[in-house]
C-alpha cells in the first residue's frame, strides 16, 4: 500500500543540489500552468476574435519555457543528482523529480525550437485541411499534410532515439517505459476476445433497447444533473470548477489544488453530458488526488496517458456503467428530469448505457468494440511511422481492417479514416486509450477484491470507499512511479490483458445472457 | 485629428534596433498577458482552495517579467534609438514604443526585485489587516502596516527620483507626466466649485427621490440589460466577455482583440449594475479602440489611469446619466423589469440617477461629492509620503477634512478612513479619479461642439456617433501620446478644470433647479 510509505511523497529538504533543481523544475510548472490556464479559456471563455493574438502569446509563452527547460544549469544538477539519489535517504518522490526532470530536460534539448516550432506550424495548417478534407470526404486533399507529419515525427523519433522501431520513440511520450512489443502483446488477447465476443453477441440476436436515453433534455438541466453526480463522486468543487466546451475535456492548473473539468450536453441524448461527465470526474480525481507535497512540481498529477486513461475508464465504465451505481444515483436522474424517467427502471437505464453495437465512429463505441477502433489506428500509425505503407493505400487499409475487426466497412472516408482530430498533430497516443481500458480493469479488479461487498455499498449509494481507496492506492502518488512499477504497486503485478478480457467477457455474457 | 497622420500608428518596420526592441517587448507583453489572464480567472472563476497555488505561481510570473524587463540589451537598444527616435521617418508609434519601453526598463531597474517582493508580501499582510481593522472598526491594528506601506513607498519614491517632493514619484507611476504642483493647481477649483454647488444645493431644500431605482430586480436579469446597454454603447463582444465578480472591474488580455469585463448586480438596486455596465464599458470600449497595428506592445491601450477613467466616466456621467441618453435606451429598462418601469418616466429614472447627497462612502458618491471625497484621499496621501504627518493623527485629520469639504463627519473608521482597500498597498492612484472626471469632461466638451445636434441623436438611442468620435479621436492612439500631449491633440489645450467646474455648475443647477 503506498501509504504505508511514510514521506514518499515528501521532497528532501535538505540537499541543496535538490533543492536548486525544485526551484528550477517550480518555475517551469508555474509557467507552464497560466499556458494551461490560456487552453482551458481558449476553451470556454474566449472570444472568437482574439484567436491570432492568443495565438501569438502562446507562442511566445512556448519559446519561455523552452528556454527555461533547456537552461544547462538543469543538465548540470542532474548529472550531480542521479548517481546519489538512489540511496534510501532520498524519498520516491525525489526520484520521481529526477526521473521526470531528466524527460523534459532530454526532450527539449534533443528537439530544436526550430522543429518544435514547424510541428506547430504544420499541425495548424493540417488541422485546416483536415477540417476541409472531412467536411468535403476528400482524403487526397489531406494526404500531403499526412505525409508532413509523418516526416516530422520520424525526424522526432530519430532525434529522440529508440531502442527497436522508431514507433517506440512517439509512444514513450505518452507513456513512459512502453514499447510496441510489450503493446502488441498485451493487445492480442484484447483484439482476439473483443472480436469474439462481438460475434457471439450478433449471433445471440439479443438487442438492447436504448431509446429511454433520448428525449428533449433541457441542457442546463443536463449540467446540474452533471454537477450533482460528479459532487457525489467526491470531486471537491473548492479545488476545481465545471464550464461548458464543444469537446469535454479534464486541465489541470496546478494539482491537487485547480483541476477543471468541461462537459458538452446534447439535448437529444442524455448520454452525451452524464457519462462524459463521469468520465472527466475520473481524470479530475486522479489530479485532486495527488499529495499536496508535489504540488508545482511535475510530479503532481497523472503519470501517464494511460494511467490517466485507466481512471476515467474505471470511473466511466467499470462503476459509471454497473447497476449497483445507477442504483445508488438513479435519484438524481430522475430529479432532473421526473418526467422522462418516471417510468423507466434502473435496470433499463443501465442496460441501455451497454447497448453493444458496431459502428463506424470511435468515440461512440461501445465498450465491447471501442479498443478495435484503437488498434486499427495503432496498426495503421506503426506502418506510417515504420514506414511499411504509402499514405494513399492508407484508407484501403483503414477500411479491410474495420471490416475484418468490427464486420462493418465505412461508406466513405468522413467517417473512415478522415474522422479523428490526432493525426493532425501526431502518433503515439491513440493506443493509452486501449492501454487505459487495460490498467483499469487490472486496479477494478484489486479494488473489488479489497471490497467483498463491493456492489452493495456502491448500491447504496456510497461512492466515498472507492475514492478513497483509489487515492491512499494510486492517486496520492501523482507521478511518483512509472505506470509499470506503479502497477506493480497497486495490483500486485505487471499489466496483464486477462482482467481486461475477464471483465469483458463476463460483463457481456451476463447482459446478452450468453 | 489624430487620423490625419498616415502610419502614425504603425510601428517601422525598416530599424533593426527598433525591430529588436519591438520582439523584446512583445515578449513581455505576451508574458504579461497571461497574468492579467490568471487575475480576471481568479476574480471571475478560480476557486476558493487554489488561491495560495495561484499565488506562487503570480509570484513566479513576476520574476520571469523582472528578469525580461531588465534584459541590459533592452537599454543598450534604448540608447542606440533615443538618438534618433525624434527623426520624421520614425512613426508616432515608434516614439510611443520608445518612451514606454524606457519608462519600463526604468522603473524595473530603479527597483531591485526584493523590494518589489517586499512590498507584494507587506501587501498581502497588509490587506488582511485592514480587512480585520475593518470588521472591528479598529485603525490601531492597521496603523503599524500602513506605517510600512509609507515606508516601502517613500524608498519606491527616493530610487525612482523626482525633482520636487516624493509623490510626484509615486503620482508618475500611474498618471505619467503629472506633478503635485499641477495637480495641486487644477484640484484647487474643483474642491472650491464642489463645496460651494453642495451648500446651495443643500439650502435649495430640494430633494430628490430615487426610490424608484430600489426594488427586487432578478440578478441574471441585470445582468442581462447590461449585457444590452454595453451591445448598444457598441461594445465589441466578439472581441470581449462579461462575467460577475464581486467588484466590476475591466481588463485587456491583449488590446484590442480580447478586451473583458464584470459587473456585480446588487439584487435590490439597479442602479450597480447598470451604471457599472456602462463605466466599465468606457473602459473597455478604449481598450478595443486602440489600432490594431499596436497590438502585442504596451502601446495599445489605455496610456493613464487619468485618461482611461476619462473615458468611464465621460460614459457613465456626462453620457450615461442624462437624459437624452435615457430616452434613446429606456425601452432596454422597461423590457428588462416591465413592471417595476411601467409607472416611471424617463425623466424620473434620469433624475434619481443624479440624486446629490453627502454621504461618507466614496463608491456610492454622486457627481457633485465624489472629487471631494479624493482629495481628502489626496491631501492625506500627500501628507503622509511628503512626512509631515503622524500615522496616529490620520483617523482625526480625516474626519476634520469630510466636516470641511462635505458637512459630515464619520461616526467610526471603518465608514472613514478604513474604507478603502487602496492603502493596503501603496499612494498616487486616487487622484487619477478626479483627474479622470477633469479630462472626461473637457473632453465631453469638445465632442458636443463637434455634434451641434448631440442630445437629438443621442435621444434617438444613436451613441455610435460618438464611439466613432472617441476612437478616431482618441482611442486609436493607445498609449501613443502621453496624456497632456494627448488632451491638446483632442480638445486643443492642456488640461484646463475649467470644463468640469462649468459642466458640474451648469448641470446640477439645472436638476435642482437653482
Amino acid at each position: 500500500m503506498l501509504t504505508q510509505e511514510k514521506n514518499a511523497f515528501v521532497l528532501s529538504p535538505d540537499d541543496e543540489s535538490l533543492q536548486e533543481l525544485l526551484r528550477l523544475i517550480q518555475r517551469i510548472d508555474d509557467v507552464k500552468a497560466f499556458g494551461d490556464l490560456a487552453e482551458w479559456d481558449m476553451n470556454t471563455q474566449m472570444p472568437d476574435g482574439a484567436g491570432s493574438i492568443r495565438g501569438n502569446q502562446m507562442a511566445s509563452m512556448q519559446g519561455v519555457l523552452h528556454e527555461f527547460r533547456t537552461d544547462p544549469r538543469i543538465g548540470e544538477l542532474l548529472n550531480t543528482l542521479e548517481p546519489r539519489i538512489g540511496q534510501p535517504r532520498y524519498s520516491d518522490a525525489d526520484r520521481g523529480l529526477v526521473r521526470i526532470a531528466r524527460r523534459m530536460y532530454d526532450q527539449a534539448t534533443k528537439l530544436p525550437r526550430e522543429l518544435v516550432e514547424e510541428m506547430a506550424r504544420v499541425g495548424a495548417s493540417s488541422f485546416d485541411a483536415w477540417r476541409r478534407a472531412r467536411e468535403r470526404n476528400d482524403f487526397a486533399s489531406f494526404a500531403p499534410w499526412l505525409e508532413r507529419t509523418i516526416a516530422l515525427q520520424r525526424e522526432v523519433a530519430d532525434r529522440l532515439g529508440y531502442e527497436d522501431t522508431r514507433y517506440d520513440a512517439l509512444l514513450d511520450l505518452y507513456e513512459p517505459g512502453m514499447n510496441v512489443k510489450r503493446l502488441d502483446a498485451l493487445f492480442a488477447p484484447v483484439r482476439e476476445v473483443s472480436v469474439s465476443l462481438l460475434k457471439r453477441i450478433q449471433a445471440s440476436g439479443h438487442e438492447i433497447d436504448d431509446s429511454c436515453l433520448q428525449g428533449d433534455f433541457d441542457p442546463q438541466q443536463q449540467v446540474a444533473l452533471s454537477r450533482v453526480i460528479l459532487e457525489r463522486m467526491g470531486y471537491d468543487f473548492s479545488r476545481g470548477a465545471v464550464a461548458e466546451s464543444p469537446h469535454p475535456f479534464t486541465t489541470s492548473l496546478g494539482s491537487p489544488f485547480d483541476v477543471r473539468l468541461t462537459v458538452h450536453p446534447d439535448r437529444h441524448y442524455i448520454q452525451a453530458a452524464v457519462m462524459a461527465a463521469i468520465h472527466e470526474g475520473g481524470h479530475a480525481l486522479y489530479e485532486q488526488g495527488s499529495a499536496e507535497s508535489l504540488a508545482r512540481t511535475p510530479v503532481a498529477g497523472g503519470v501517464s496517458m494511460g494511467v490517466h486513461e485507466s481512471q476515467s475508464r474505471l470511473w466511466e465504465n467499470a462503476i459509471g456503467r454497473s447497476e449497483a451505481f445507477w442504483q445508488g444515483q438513479y435519484d438524481a436522474v430522475r430529479e432532473a428530469f421526473p418526467q422522462h424517467f418516471a417510468s423507466v427502471d434502473v435496470a433499463t437505464f443501465t442496460r441501455a448505457l451497454n447497448k453493444v453495437q458496431p459502428s463506424l465512429i470511435r468515440i461512440e463505441a461501445d465498450e465491447v468494440t471501442y479498443n478495435l477502433h484503437i488498434i486499427v489506428r495503432y496498426e495503421l500509425e506503426k506502418a506510417m511511422v515504420n514506414g511499411q505503407v504509402a499514405v494513399e493505400s492508407l484508407p484501403g487499409l483503414w477500411n479491410r481492417t474495420y471490416k475484418d475487426y468490427l464486420g462493418i466497412e465505412p461508406p466513405r472516408d468522413s467517417e473512415g479514416i478522415l474522422q479523428d482530430i490526432h493525426w493532425t498533430s501526431g502518433f503515439g497516443y491513440f493506443p493509452t486509450y486501449t492501454l487505459g481500458n487495460l490498467y483499469g480493469a487490472q486496479i477494478y479488479a484489486t479494488l473489488r477484491r479489497a471490497f467483498p461487498d463491493f456492489d452493495e455499498r456502491l448500491s447504496r449509494g456510497d461512492t466515498a470507499f472507492i475514492l478513497n481507496w483509489l487515492r491512499e492506492q494510486l492517486y496520492v502518488a501523482g507521478s511518483t512511479y512509472m505506470p509499470e512499477d506503479l502497477m506493480k504497486r497497486v495490483t500486485g503485478e505487471a499489466p496483464n490483458p486477462r482482467f481486461f478480457t475477464t471483465y469483458l467477457t463476463s460483463k457481456f455474457e451476463n447482459i446478452y445472457g450468453l
